[in-house]
């Protein structure tokens, strides 16, 4: 990944660096690794396969950051607090080219068909974000959106590398069961810890997506069981609303039972997820793609 | 091109119909179809690469906009003149996706290669600029700029039909060469018209670059010849001056002989483009890339 900035622009391998060293937990590239693995496909492409992952989910953070004017990503300065929201952009822009480079390289004309489509879905699924009249949603809105967000790149992770093995393409629906259960499980997850982590842990304030006006799978457990909550309405409707509210809010929503079933239902995508992947014969890497996925709903942070 | 919003957010429709309604030449897929139909490349394929192109090279104009805070593009107002950053910059990442997706329906993993390779070179020339202490050029720094933001996407424009034909890859230098030079002329022209036009004509202010403290052509053969110039030098310099002394400048360039010894440039550029034309064989398409050819240098707008 950081060779691909090699000849380019100082400034931009400054960046390409900053932006690759503040961790993160390569979640996409381990199941790409494990799902080629596990098929046998040619390791040099499943390995370039992981790197255009990874860079095309750096990429639309990056221009998550410039368009949320996000200051903080995973503890560290985002790009945007350092650079013109210009030269972000075009960071962005330099870090999508390099992962369809990259996408390319895997010599798959389907993995290249699917990182474009994945891509137009991703950017869909955000441009629908910041249109839509964020307080209402329904559970269907809510599964769409992170499908989008989340569940589909996941499901480029374990799709592409079936194209890229010799692998009968009957086994591409288990594998993209897989995918997509877990991805949609790993959001879940995050919009739990948005609620029950506090700023040192996730480097963001408590309840960010609720202050934005997002409504995420707590709150919408919440808000089926209490529809009438004047502090809820009032944020889910957007209102300028008062720092003591949005902390009556979360701890509310904390202790109403709310977070446990959004857990619960996060347990039952990875019980599907399992369930696609017994499909497969026992191997090594089954049984890493066997505890990942279980640790995606047992993870703190 | 207007299909690729097709089940996607209406919001999109609607600015993809904005852009493509905005006018332009289309010169870079008439650039495409022409090579394509030249070497006997499928119809079929040649025209999604064409779409993929313009696509590409709107997806581009978009995020400049936003960088530029430009309000008029082509006498119409920008996107970012009517919405707001995020969507233009989303709207921006959208456009690739779907160039992205059109280049892999051409079923050519060189001209996906090709495809990525154009991207990071055009967005990396944008960089250079964003970062340049921008008086300070010289004719190197000027002609690798304007490869990175213009011949290098008309060279994709006559390379990727070569892969998409059965011809002979001895041919890709001539077809390289044809998209190099018409290129640089094309751009060569573009900074010209920049000095000779006047709004109603260009639809943004005459000498726009000058006015950013970018030096172009016209610039630096009048800069050659008159080093001193103290207004010239508070231009490039990008000093705050005053639309008087701008004006000055301006007229001191038109009457020095600096844009015709730009345009005699311009005019050499496209001699050896017809040059590297002419290793192919007579037949319609070639008379309308010659014809095309002579039209860079003698277009008026």
């Amino acid at each position: 990944m950081r060779e691909q900035s090699n000849g380019h622009h100082p400034d931009l391998e400054m960046a390409l660096h900053h932006l690759l060293s503040s961790g993160g937990k390569r979640v996409r590239p381990t199941v790409t690794l494990l799902v080629g693995g596990m098929l046998g496909a040619e390791q040099k492409h499943v390995i370039t396969l992981a790197a255009a992952v990874e860079l095309l989910h750096t990429a639309t953070l990056v221009h998550d950051d410039v368009i949320d004017g996000s200051l903080l990503r995973r503890g560290s300065p985002t790009l945007n607090a350092r650079w013109s929201p210009g030269a972000t952009i075009l960071t962005g822009d330099f870090i999508f080219a390099r992962a369809a480079k990259l996408a390319a390289e895997t010599e798959s004309i389907d993995v290249m068909k699917l990182f474009a489509k994945t891509l137009s879905t991703i950017v869909n699924g955000e441009i629908t974000q910041l249109f839509i009249s964020k307080g209402l949603v329904n559970r269907e809105d809510y599964y769409q959106r992170i499908y989008a967000k989340t569940a589909s790149l996941f499901e480029l992770c374990t799709i592409a590398p079936v194209f890229l093995s010799g692998e009968d393409r009957v086994k591409i629906k288990y594998m993209q069961k897989f995918g997509y259960e877990v991805g949609m499980a790993f959001q879940i997850v995050d919009d739990i810890l948005d609620f029950t982590s506090d700023q040192t842990e996730l480097g963001k304030p408590v309840a960010n997506d609720l202050r934005q006006g997002l409504v995420t799978l707590p709150a919408l457990h919440y808000l089926e069981k209490n529809p009438d909550d004047p502090d809820m309405k009032s944020v889910v409707e957007n209102r300028i609303v008062s720092e003591e509210a949005i902390i009556e809010v979360v701890n509310a929503i904390r202790e109403s039972g709310a977070i446990e079933s959004a857990m619960n239902e996060a347990i039952m995508f990875i019980e599907r997820a399992l369930s696609a992947l017994s499909h497969f014969p026992e191997s090594a890497e089954r049984r890493a793609l066997e505890a990942l996925a279980k640790f995606v709903v047992s993870r703190q942070i």
